[in-house]
């Protein structure tokens, strides 16, 4: 029996419906570069489900679109305002300073969630040519933590935002995820929370790969197409991108696998909740959850030997060495069984 | 009947082995990142062609190749020569100096070649720390104008770098049709040739997205690993990329589908000549061969009213206004039959 | 009567003995950027003060400085640690980012210091490609806010450098300062305390303008002088820094010059303590100071209101508005008498 | 007695005016970063001499000023068009690409110049994504070989420029020759003629360091003094070059040092003319003028022979080996004296 991945959303392949879209996409001679139908219609798609006088690009991952996205608003002498534990910040190398150029300073988090206060706190010398002058607020949805900034929480973000001339980008690599667990539309807490420039993720939802980025509110003669390219992004057969977003919006399919991804880490949340008789206190061997579980994570505080004992039921990863936390994450292709089996060779061990 | 794609390799879609190859490597979970069986089967096989030592990585685009290649070696103060026609110098946007962050010369050519005493006379003022210092020569293989480097004519590009302490790089986009028309190895034109880092193009030879960069001679203790995620190109779902590779390269598929390819080429060519009585005089509406035909294009000097005409037959590039040129690239789909119908056509009309 | 200047060393103009040796370096001509004779016996001298082996070179400014040396060391996928308040983290703007290209990331300090056990806690997941890769440990000498390491501080800082593959650089904007407060030679807090790399201040110390960059150990083959000229600092008419340097040299002169300012910055801290009955309790109207008093700054918590009335006596820095507190910083030219007409115009006014 | 210096004017001191006005301007406290009096009157001289609305900022030197001035307009996709030969393409080292990021592209110059059909044959695929986007033309004036764009030749450029979108950028590292050989006011020879950017360069004018950067029409809410630091060209101690600038300016006495060095060339050119019997034939040992002489620099064909045994007199650049070219340069501390002793020992050894 093969061994149940829990680690990431990367290790699943390609869902069998966009496996199928792609290779239904290919179908003869399409022009390149972004021209071809299915990019086409899938732009003027997320124009239907998003609202109109957006413009939308597809790049080939998630550093690529966090990169691109935010380079195309941030000029050298700008800052970027990230939380502390940004995928941004700690996973994407040295590419923002390769290719933004630009300052990025981190924000406090608390549950992976930069607070308003906290931001408004690190907005300063503004005017002071001395200081790099702040641009943009990045903020994950869902966060690397798997938390959910309520559209409340993102509005006030955006409070902040605006009350400060900065603009507003999520990082959105598991946005559906967000989506499900809000009971909202894309549009809800894209746009209409103020968000000015999305990274939509692609990739975690069951893509072979491809992420799109969406400005909301695109300046006049922007050259976001020049930076496009210049970030090496701009893919020549672009309409096997394009076509795998169309089909994850085709129907929500999206919904479908972000509501069987959210469960599957609710399942296993109640399980560990169930099993943390005791205050999971881990000097008795004890487990509890770190935090919410709001999205298709889940993070665990466990005794590393326990850990270790569990790696033969499923690959997960030890997240954090000093705090003994691991982190659960559920794809597509995750069952409620393997939860199951999961939990009770945990119980089990107990 | 849907019109001929003589404009690009990247119109066409996926080759049927290739999309093949990627549905069944759709099984289940892997490794991200590149730790997966494919990309280690596939980076073995590249060894077993081309000689161990080396180091392989993929990426997904061919600018990202090259500027991940060229970025790996090239310092902050070097320059890197390349042709006045090269891809990397007027068709990858100012990626070079994003991500490289170095200064670009550009060498005269003849036919797309970069000539020996050219290259010669470009490398100035090694050790003056007022000029940008020669590190690289980045030569394209084949050419823009779809011309080849005889292996002597490789070996003697590397003889100026030798001398000169200079890296030789191939952009290989379309590599695998100079092997053919050389009826060479892979390696015997590439490290046998002198070649220290290769971008080997695979989106042109019917992958669906993906390149290849092989470093020869890899420094100890390089950091290629750290710049490939720093250049945006390192592919989450990897598997994807490298077995679009291994098929390519088992059994030599990559060998048929440039010998398909260059044998359109061939055969346009000679209907060419064919056509071209009278010495292809423009004023007289003539035609002509422009370049020597090596691989998978054919430069046409053709009055522009008649390219127009064409248009209806087939797309294809109208390549250069102000020297009346057309090009026809051949891609794995195109027919012999399509190059009949079109010329034939091009007959009628002259 | 003037204002008295306690706001920065740069408002004060030049140090008169450094007039002089400029004036004098203006005989007839020599050879450009670094060739002359001041030059070369400059860099002599500094052999002879800090030990052989060592490469000098000249910058413009202290931006200029910090990020040519540590330009010259890290690379692009590079981090870089430094303390929070560094004035390399919030006063360089983006120049890091622009020129060096890598991450900042900021360890918290204590007093402006950085502590070993902050230090290491921040050098995390090496060899993690996806995470920039620690280099480089940038310390303030003295700190921001004018506190010293002391030697076996310093030491310390080193050990964890050496533990971890990480160089030491240490921007000494006010280096001289340093050394006056731990009575000690430059070699010993600098070459012999472990540091790699120094920005040694010159405008601080009365000099028109000019820093020194000392590789204390540096690469065989090294790049530093092709990145000299890239990051636009290095001077035609060099010799007019460079004599500037040698004049602070001779006799020590920059000893006299920072004992000078370090015993005002004693006076004004032992008159802020003579005031500071019943512990600077800032609701009573109190003052007190700040951070330990070691070099040429004192910063004095006290009332916003008190600190306006002040400002006719003397300018200086209201350096954070939030905590209340003011900067002092002495120059060359400024007397004993100012600081006590200051501080009897302060207790004038509690 | 000392030999004599015809290789740059980078070579002498500063000039005694000069020198005096900054003893002078050592006159106690001034606030730092250009906030001091000699800035603000500097600034508001240039405004009166060349015009209102525009924006004057210094730097310390001219790499530094170039790359300043082209970082504050051009953006990262874009592309600089520059002569061939231009300092900025030759002798900047990757200042460019480091600081700006963007593409320099060499346009093949006459005589140091670049000609507006040449220049316009340069501007392509405006608009293409995949290319460069053409901003900004920099020409040097005076050439690198001496030679002066005439007004109405710099007019036609700026024809271009305005014809294709282009802002137009003056390097004018010697510009204060120019304005003598034209016999024209600054204003006429920059903002009248079109220019938008001027580098004017005054350490070759006998400052011991600083340039002006001028941008004749700002744009509204622009962010160059940001770009001023990010470039680490901001001078705390900054009345110390704006004092020079003054100094130049007031009565014009860069007119008279322009003249005299312009007057040199001039004598030097004659004696040349009236050596070069015979057509200056090398093979006949004979000496030549290479370029027409307008400004303080004489470029001669003569045989390397004759050069070598001429370095004993005074020293000059052996500008090209390849076509045995020396470079003649003046600066203000040269004499007729000089010129007319190196002539005759010139036609005793010929």
């Amino acid at each position: 029996m093969e061994k149940i991945n829990f680690s990431s959303e990367n290790f699943c392949g390609v869902h069998d419906l966009i496996m199928k879209a792609l290779t239904d996409a290919n179908m003869g001679n399409m022009p390149s570069y972004g021209k071809d139908q299915f990019t086409l219609e899938t732009i003027a798609l997320f124009r239907q489900i998003c609202g109109d006088g957006m413009e939308v690009y597809f790049t080939f991952n998630g550093t690529g679109a966090n990169n691109f996205g935010l380079g195309c608003v941030a000029e050298r002498h700008h800052s970027i305002f990230c939380s502390d534990v940004a995928h941004l910040y700690v996973d994407e190398s040295t590419a923002p300073e390769t290719f933004i150029g630009c300052r990025l300073y981190p924000v406090p988090s608390v549950n992976g969630k930069i607070l308003p206060d906290a931001l408004e706190s690190r907005i300063r010398r503004v005017g002071d040519l001395h200081h790099p002058q702040p641009r943009v607020v990045s903020v994950t949805q869902p966060t690397e933590f798997g938390t959910v900034y309520t559209i409340a929480e993102m509005k006030a973000i955006k409070a902040v935002c605006a009350a400060n001339d900065l603009l507003l980008h999520v990082d959105g690599a598991r946005f559906f995820n967000a989506a499900v667990h809000l009971n909202a539309s894309l549009k809800a807490i894209s746009k209409e929370a103020g968000v000015d420039i999305l990274t939509l993720g692609g990739t975690k939802s069951g893509l072979m790969f491809g992420e799109a980025v969406i400005f909301f509110h695109p300046d006049a003669g922007n050259a976001y197409r020049y930076h496009l390219k210049r970030s090496m992004q701009l893919a020549s057969k672009n309409r096997f991108i394009a076509v795998q977003f169309q089909r994850l919006l085709q129907g929500e399919l999206w919904r479908d696998i972000a509501r069987h991804t959210n469960e599957l880490a609710n399942c296993l949340a109640r399980e560990i909740e169930g099993i943390a008789v005791g205050g999971g206190d881990l000097a008795m061997g004890g487990v509890k959850l770190v935090y919410p579980v709001e999205s298709n994570a889940v993070f665990v505080h466990m005794p590393k030997a326990l850990q270790q004992q569990m790696q033969d039921v499923a690959s997960f990863y030890w997240w954090n060495e000093e705090r003994s936390e691991a982190r659960f994450v559920f794809s597509f292709n995750n069952t409620a069984e393997e939860v199951g089996r999961f939990a009770e060779k945990l119980r089990e061990r107990m």
